[in-house]
């Protein structure tokens, strides 16, 4: 893994999930990928990947949804309120994190490109125009429905987390706050610990 | 509406739903999606909007489960089918449609851009990339996860299909058949029928 990656590989949704909910769980962490004995149960050589005694998948937004919904946490049984909290997580996976995304492929992984420089104005602005339009709709809550922590607030916050090092969450001060938040609950920062520990782990083929 | 958005507004996704569980329902247009009426509704200012008499969410992701899981069809009962299906999901939402998204905005959106043409080749190649791991998770199968048609297929066929003006899916043959088998479902093309009258339909503030 390189260095940049630290703090921001997709095994700290799952990870956070777990602790949210009080699930232990085992690692197995993977030196290539993108291997073969990989990719039958992750198409796109990426991790995480998850397996219980039921179920086994892929993507961090259904694997999230599974530890919620197996533990019957973090996914409210009101049927609307339960609709609301996926309408979120899936606003994480498909309105935000794409933009948040364009940023870091446009500012790290297309940086030695001729067009990085000029294109990060734009980038920069569809990424400010979804963040406010988001600001708009947390309002004054704690969390993205109200007083209930939800697997729709995991994911966003996990993916707004994205931009903790490009300092842009510095314009929009309560979703700064949201993120602040989400990340002081004692189930991140442990998740985090042991996210950070395994850079310094042997990997397993 | 702008010409170029006939056949490729989220709408769609609703409509093939609705279509394949048989579930009537009303449309109501929106003149101005971005006017602060419908960002109570959509933050993003977007459509498409879900409402039934217990739930009411955007994001055309959830809106799909919603319908789904409400006529108990599309979603397996089976906890490992089921968790399959959202996983295929989850993957067209996160992890194939920013790629797609990404060439549409690189070669439309900013077509006027000074870095659109050399950029063109790189979203190309990362799309291509993406599109043959789908194709090789595919395989044979008529559908993701083999003879049942589940709401991870609606949604990736939907999103597939935002290439439908590129010839970008001739490289992938198995992934053309799979997108044209989709698209030959009665509720598919009773959908998109649909969904193209209403270009040519007064919209209601």
């Amino acid at each position: 893994m390189p260095e940049f990656a630290r703090g921001f590989v997709r095994d700290m949704r799952p990870r956070w999930a777990f602790e949210e909910v009080g699930q232990p769980y085992a690692v197995n962490l993977i030196a290539d990928s993108k291997c073969p004995e990989h990719r039958r149960w992750q198409p796109f050589g990426q991790v995480p990947t998850y397996r219980d005694d039921e179920v086994a998948i892929f993507e961090s937004g259904a694997i999230v949804l599974r530890i919620a919904e197996r533990a019957g946490k973090l996914v409210p049984v009101d049927p609307a309120a339960r609709m609301r909290a996926l309408q979120w997580l899936a606003a994480a996976l498909n309105s935000v994190e794409p933009f948040v995304m364009a940023v870091a492929v446009n500012d790290i992984f297309e940086a030695d490109r001729e067009w990085s420089k000029a294109r990060h104005v734009k980038v920069v602005d569809d990424l400010k125009t979804r963040l406010g339009d988001l600001e708009a709709a947390l309002g004054d809550k704690a969390w993205l429905d109200g007083d209930a922590f939800t697997v729709g607030d995991l994911m966003m916050i996990s993916v707004l987390g994205g931009l903790r090092r490009t300092g842009l969450l510095r314009d929009f001060p309560r979703l700064a706050s949201y993120v602040a938040r989400g990340e002081s609950r004692p189930a991140y920062r442990k998740a985090m610990e042991d996210h950070m520990a395994t850079f310094d782990a042997p990997a397993s083929a």
